[in-house]
């Protein structure tokens, strides 16, 4: 770090605390699997170079990270290799970190899974699981822009609260006090499922299979409860998707970025106009990155999870 | 069935040979859990009666059926409440118990999945499961006619054969023969599976969700590994749904019927030009009926099965 050549020498070296994985995480990952160290880094790119220094100001904790959880990590700067896939932020007067969430890929997520993978129609029946987090608070709100009826699950009266008194859900359970899931959907649902926005995996999808109606949707963006599993649970009631001609797709955000400006032009004046909230929870500090994604997979977070690293 | 009336004095009483399933079926559908008894039938219509009186020449045996066996029956005569849902058929240059199969449920049900769900281009990989049955054969001859690469898996030799050497299958295995069903689709299809015609579920199924390629297709038909079970397996591997993008969806022929003649004008010229041939097992008479469904379980047919109980 310290080889700055004759042209560079003017160059500023700063700190550059960074988290860490420290080995490959199997089974359900633990802050220790992640440590903070302290580099350094030249503030300056190579001449010629097409690469971009960055400051990181807050950091995104999502389910998926679960899944890229190799030597890989956080840091305070980054050094990238070219601009590729970064954009500049136009809109500065909501808050920055919600790049990190309702205006970045979450927000995207929530917009193509709800409007395009689900096709929703005025009226339908839209549950939503893992609800209050950084997607399903968004899903929710839309379905119910949308004109849809709406149910949410989350595992604390908190998160319940939050989904009927906040965010406007029609209805909201804690699936940790449902014994059994198949009766609660049907309680929540006499008529049936049109549109499941699936988050979570496992019984809940077992369950909600059972409860779909005819040509009814699922899309599938994440199995939060199945990944640090070593075998993932079976589904059994796969035959009810012939039953009820059931559409079931799994998708990636990715393959929606080119509609991000008709997101925004969505999104935005409805977050001005206090249309759409977003909800979030905010760990201050690099040092409280480790806690804050272990926290995503028990649930400890209520709202999107943000790290700061810095505000400006 | 003697107590006719007056103006009915003249009507001929035949007598009715019917298959009726003696008890609710559970586990693996037995012979013995259907008896063939005789009744009798007049043959005439009460007047002002919109009832209509068939002499039913061919039976259809197909897995569905399974899911189906409620203390019901076959019989030489049927009288039915109206013709609703009936057509007279026009095309009678073909084999008439062809309405059975390739121009009846069947042929419509390869139509619709083929085409219609799983939106095929020129030029993918297709796997069709139970490849030599009734829906199977013909899906594979569809994907073949549509340019796309085929294999098949069937559960003996004789059929494996039938799917390479009859049906131009570009490949077929038999899954018996198979300890690892995944190592035998990476074999087949080493860039892995665009479109899986899904007809057997279970294992089967978990596998080839492992090979699917990115946004592939999943047409799920039907699940006859699963029929007779009384907890269905698990399928622990939906995960990959999303990180290949996979639409797995359920269908039922009965939402394409609107479509039969658009599907009359595509098969049965292929039919008359030998372009896409179809192989029936037929057993003869009603008294062989209860051994011909029974059979389709542990896949003694080879090809589709029908039931001959008159033959005019």
């Amino acid at each position: 770090m310290a080889d700055g050549n004759g042209s560079e020498k003017e160059a500023v070296v700063v700190s550059n605390k960074q988290v860490v994985i420290k080995n490959y995480v199997s089974g359900f990952p633990k802050e220790s699997d992640m440590e903070i160290i302290t580099g350094s880094i030249k503030l300056k790119v190579e001449s010629g170079s097409k690469a971009i220094l960055v400051k990181n100001l807050y950091l995104s904790c999502d389910p998926y990270m679960r899944l890229l959880m190799r030597p890989q990590g956080w840091e305070e700067y980054s050094l990238l290799k070219s601009s590729q896939g970064l954009f500049k932020i136009e809109h500065t007067d909501v808050p920055l970190s919600y790049y990190t969430g309702i205006l970045g890929m979450p927000g995207m997520t929530a917009y193509a899974g709800f409007y395009e993978v689900c096709s929703p129609k005025k009226g339908e029946y839209v549950f939503v699981s893992a609800a209050s987090g950084a997607v399903g608070q968004l899903v929710g709100q839309f379905a119910k822009l949308f004109g849809c009826y709406v149910v949410g699950s989350a595992g604390s009266k908190e998160k319940v609260d939050l989904l009927k008194n906040k965010f406007g859900f029609d209805e909201a359970f804690n699936y940790k006090e449902e014994p059994d899931m198949n009766e609660a959907l049907k309680r929540y649902f006499p008529q049936g499922i049109d549109i499941y926005f699936e988050n979570v995996g496992g019984k809940m999808l077992d369950a909600v299979i059972l409860n779909m109606r005819i040509h009814g949707r699922i899309a599938v963006c994440g199995m939060i409860s199945q990944y640090n599993l070593d075998q993932p649970e079976g589904v059994h009631n796969l035959m009810s998707i012939v039953y009820k001609r059931v559409r079931m797709e799994g998708f990636a955000v990715f393959d929606y970025y080119p509609q991000y400006g008709k997101f925004l032009d969505l999104v935005l004046p409805n977050i001005r106009e206090g249309k759409i909230t977003y909800v979030e929870d905010i760990a201050e500090g690099l040092e409280n990155g480790p806690a804050a994604l272990i926290g995503l997979f028990s649930g400890r977070n209520v709202g999107k999870q943000v790290v700061v690293v810095a505000r400006d």
